[in-house]
């Protein structure tokens, strides 16, 4: 036990690294259950780094006090100290504080000091010439591009997935639902290469957006114009950091701008959101096409990878694109949060930014666990080809290359009229433009239906 | 051509019943092209009359004056002369004011002036002892409670229409399907039961909530203080009200809680979300059900009410669903615009009501198009029995019943390893637990499967 | 370690609890970091029991089994063994069925078996007569319940605190603003009113909403049928389980209705953000009032309960109520999540309820957390009586009484021409309409300006 | 009065140019008086002539009725008769067939033909080798194309005002203010400057995302196989299209995954959103600033535009944030219905096409309208600099360039003891520290505190 004070008194505290203000903040905010996004601490860890080096190299810091914390900036068990909350109120000031403290502690350990002597001091040298305004947001755009990395290769990925099976059931011809309905016959080929397609839009994205997140307000401090921090560190800081943490940053051109506009979230998220939407649509095309076995469409046979029902035997569910659908949904729903959250944004700061960059940060955790869980799963999907051929074999829509011969209305109410049932129209249309059953069934033409157009 | 005055400056306006206000409004918000809905403009009207009517019982408004603002808030066709936009901003002042003024030009050419005359005054006359904070929001939640019977009186027609064919088909055996995949047999009565019972409850919700909307903060003028306005009148006017428009509505309490806090709105439109929940799962069921016909589940036999291909003959698609759906997704949409709205008014007022009650207004109208249009597409649907039966008959959850007797895991095993083909299952079932296959048939039981739990 | 299987193979498992569906279910998921309410698990336990008892009443199990099992249930060590996530695929198998292993392994323990060894079976003996789909959302709602109750009582301690502060500052005078702007005077009282009885709105509708979540589908099984279950059982289930827990729950009519339409969890979620609206709105007011305090309104001292900057000597920033407001924002995703995913279960179940459950529980957390805190922060404010009297006495909005002799127009002229500077205004004021600046002063009527309407 | 006749039926049509699909649609789905996007008909009718022009061109179409139906394409007085509701169900069916119907009739009056005749026939020659599926889509992205180019010189243009009252305020010294509380000094010209670069963020996003619009399915028809086309007119008809309509077009490389997935509009609506996000900031911020004008902030002078209370004289609010913001809420709830749609889109068609392409246009318009409205009215605002000079003089964060010399914590506890007034803040500073006040005013050195970081 120890005791620390602030401007607003005393509070005892146990022996750990952390000291008074991080108490405060645990106390203020309850928790949430919400973790911090890994990448975002470790940030948080390098601009201390950074800030440190450049605060030695211009004389502000002295080398001993310096060498501690940057020792203490690169051990990764201190991060189980940062134990405030992550939607805490307060734009961030508890999680850099939380940080703070740590490092000063530690650090005044390794200088052979006791914990809450502060041989370095959290705010005087561990915070040097920064603000939770400054760094906070600077943490979570270096987080935001270290997990747009991880995003793009696990896109690669899935993508590389769902083309195996492209190429592997590329001509087994298959009917096409448009609205759920029966349409023309097409190749299981384009529907997984429609899918992989859509991913290449989404990897594109992704892989460009990451020079709009480059960005940095460090050095601003509390408003942007770097109150309180000397003009040399300010222009040389996004440099020393982008040197510590090897993540391609750069000084921001208006840094006030940069410090209370965030809708640089706004924009990344909505590319989380746009790859959600073909995650979602995927998932629910493969629940259509697996779906029944036997009493629905059927035409794809699910994995088995876990039990379905502890009543009905041998009932297998499509369970990972129900996974998928569910985080997907979350992620439409952090975007909803991040867009009102930095639209509320006010004045000089936005004192909302803790639900925005943690939900940015949740938000691609979803997804990359949505994308592995995926992949694996399609890497098990099988063409279920006899199924294929049979739901093809019962379409009346094989009749949409007769239209131009015999008419649209007239087919149509030949269809109709004999309720939808095939084989039944077949004989009708022969009896009706005096063919024989044969000669119609040669104009569907079902070998060569499935080619670009007509010939 | 006439010039009005107001302490801005003057305006040329043309031989109309609106005024200067109103045409400022016009050039500060360009047309969203959104609309007023109807019972709103009406409960406007209802109001100035109400408050005329008082003004003139209590001696502040002369018998002439009051006499001919009454008539004019009689006629319907001064309706189309309200021409500001319905989300135009300053909290629904520009709506007051143009009612106000329609209303003066109108009453001062009954006494004989000539348009622009204001023999009648817009604001001392009509608008007297109210405010657009007390007048708007009485409006809004009158057109609420007008909307509500409307609607309570759809959702009947529409439980009626689908307890008919709850009636009409009960008995038919059919597949139930959990996650999309073939589960035990039902009765397609429950199905529609289902539905039919979901929509009992939103009937319920919506016909209780009404009570909720009936507090009323007119007499409270600017911030709920009744400023400008004598106590008397204060005291009276919401009876007065109720007494002219025929609404059940009170007094509220706390005028002031009452003119800042619109949650009433909120909780509202809550419930005409999950109406709108209830409709989207219905329409999807019917998609669903509808699917194919030849090649999905085609239980349902979907109307024909328009063509639904330009290319593929006889193609039929599920349109009523498709419309409800996008309504309801509005509807989900128009929740989330009210709910940031009443959340971010501020102090003493909402600033972005005009939004929070046009959008509340707007799902009541898209709610009441979708359970009539609903309503005659269920009136037309009907089951294709032959089909249930066939689905039924492919089921491998028939065996369900067996579990008891042979154990979950063997059962299931010898379903994966017949890859869900009935006819091999049984055989092999047979051959497992020396039966004969009729024996086995025998214990399927599919006459009796859809009763309650076990005999 | 141990071996398990089921019928799509073998698994080695440690020692512990939970059994091989349990691991398969954390292979498929990913974990997201979500955690289960506390009262979920245990209401799932409860349920266990219940069965556990009625079944050994009605003689379907074993007195020696259900014992074992029963003492189980009453373990609450047992609940940090349920590891799924959950956000898992399945409409909730995974932890049914990881509650269903933890309790047959600890059963079969208590009975002197080994880990694995079944004595009691996680299916045949534990879920006896159950499915996934009854009791997971039977859970659900249990848990809503007890939560709800825990939420009233909190709502209430707030609107308590508010109204202690409404009786302390009754009776000070001061502006108010409508669209930010100065508006009439009012009482901070009057305030303090307006929230608590926003409050208690929310107090009674969420008092009023547990009768509509009690309608309970435990004994419909698979689909609401009740297929695999004993009719007796069926009939007794439910009220088994209110006498075990101490719930009050009643069987749902229609029990296919309430297996697949989950629309309760709409319609309470949307109380839930109705709470959050007014907290929300509350919150903005506080640091509107507080804000400054220097340069801007000021009207209220802000606690000092955590320091507020790293750099700015002194400052304090409302913390809580921007923790408050992030979490209402949370809330406001939470019931697009719940909407959508509720709106798109399909046919005989909704595959997405443990999105739904899960988030409507979260926003249950997060409420008690905003009230607690908000409790707390409010005990702690104070107002600023000083500053409230000077910018009363700045606004020109005083001159609201002179209308009705000066007119609307001619005072808005006179405090246009003089920039809303109110010694100019007077002054002009008394120029223009013959009076000493004393007698507009008295006019004014400061002292009286606050009641309600005019004498 | 005509009869038109389809596979469903006959109809009596007035004399008019619509037919009996188009009939149907107006019948089917009740109005919801949302009316279609301008740019999106006239895109329409220049597929309609592009397909006509290239299938005349190969031969596929006679002279005499391509020239009747280009003609009929160019006449924009036949917009008013495309009347079926913008939300129908069907996928864009019944706008398409309506397009098809008028100019059918219309070239076939044009040929001397009468209504209803068909000389020219809407599916066999206006539609010819067409589908909903490809045309509907194609118009909606060439609409946006158009529409981006609009928004994005509309954004050009508010930024430019904007910049140039960064200039002429450049040099106005005021208080910053972080989470609403006093902060450290800025200029003005910085205030202005960082609304601007915000803007000119969104202008370069608004402008890349162009291309990636241009992805176009036509020629695909039904699926996106092209079935029921001929292969030479699937090859050429984006590149005649191009030509027809001046749009920057190009064939999609996969046809199937162009028709099927609109992700792309979940893109380009993310960046709308973006763009909402800084409007929405940029009015809030106006709202805060121009608070008061006398109890509150009060630096900016609202512009005058209408008169703001028929009760309180002289009031002005805040109307044009207030009218932007309601549209910028409203982007964001487009924005979920667009990203629900777009995601439940199912195979090889998105049923919901009508709502995703309708409300997309839609934020257009709201934006278009947003940006128009705030350029008017920041151009009329003025800075209040007597406000800026007092509210800066009385801010306690001056004291900041004092820590380094006298420490963080001891001048936060002297203002905190000193209850935030400046002057007594000064007086204890100077007793403390041992200096005269003038020497800590000196400290202070407000003339030069708003340079970057320190000298």
């Amino acid at each position: 036990m120890r005791i620390e004070e602030d401007f607003l008194g005393k509070k005892e505290i146990e022996d750990t690294y952390y000291g008074i203000h991080t108490i405060r903040a645990t106390e203020n905010f309850p928790r949430t259950n919400e973790t911090f996004d890994e990448y975002f601490i470790e940030s948080y860890f390098q601009i201390k780094k950074a800030c440190t080096t450049l605060n030695n190299k211009l004389g502000y810091l002295s080398n001993e006090k310096s060498k501690a914390i940057k020792k203490a900036c690169d051990e990764k068990f201190l991060y189980e100290y940062i134990i405030v909350d992550p939607l805490s109120g307060g734009a961030g000031t508890s999680v850099n504080m939380n940080v703070n403290e740590v490092i000063a502690n530690r650090a005044t350990e390794l200088l052979g000091g006791k914990l809450g002597e502060y041989i370095v001091d959290p705010l005087q040298d561990v915070n040097m010439h920064q603000s939770t305004n400054d760094t906070f947001v600077t943490a979570g755009k270096m987080a935001v591009i270290k997990n747009l990395q991880t995003l793009v290769e696990k896109v690669i990925l899935l993508q590389n997935e769902i083309q195996k099976k492209e190429k592997e059931y590329y001509s087994v011809k298959k009917i096409a639902r448009t609205q759920l309905m029966d349409a023309v016959p097409i190749l299981f080929g384009q529907t997984f290469g429609a899918w992989a397609d859509a991913l290449s839009r989404d990897r594109w994205r992704l892989y460009k957006v990451e020079e709009r997140v480059r960005s940095i307000n460090l050095g601003g401090t509390a408003v942007g114009n770097g109150v309180g921090a000397p003009r040399d560190y300010i222009l040389k800081i996004v440099d020393e950091l982008k040197k510590v943490s090897g993540v391609k940053i750069a000084k921001a051109e208006n840094l006030i701008d940069n410090t209370q506009n965030l809708d640089v979230f706004v924009e990344v998220h909505g590319l989380l959101k746009a790859l959600s939407v073909n995650l979602l649509k995927i998932s629910n095309d493969i629940r259509l096409l697996g779906s029944g076995p036997n009493t629905s469409i059927g035409e794809i046979i699910l994995p088995k990878i876990q039990g379905g029902s502890s009543i009905m035997p041998g009932k297998i569910n499509p369970v990972i694109p129900e996974y998928v659908i569910q985080l997907c949904y979350s992620v439409f729903a952090h975007d909803s949060m991040i867009t009102n959250c930095t639209a509320n944004g006010t004045l000089e700061l936005n004192h909302l930014s803790p639900t925005i960059v943690h939900h940015t940060l949740k938000s691609f955790k979803y997804l990359i666990n949505s994308l592995e869980s995926l992949t694996k799963y399609i890497k098990l999907i099988k063409v279920n080809e006899k199924k294929c051929r049979e739901n093809l074999e019962k379409s009346t829509s094989l009749l949409t290359p007769l239209i131009e011969e015999f008419g649209h209305d007239e087919l149509s109410k030949i269809i109709k009229s004999n309720d939808y049932v095939l084989k039944d129209i077949i004989k009708e249309v022969s009896k009706t433009f005096n063919l024989t059953e044969e000669e119609v069934i040669e104009k569907i033409d079902i070998q060569n239906i499935t080619g670009l157009g007509k010939k």
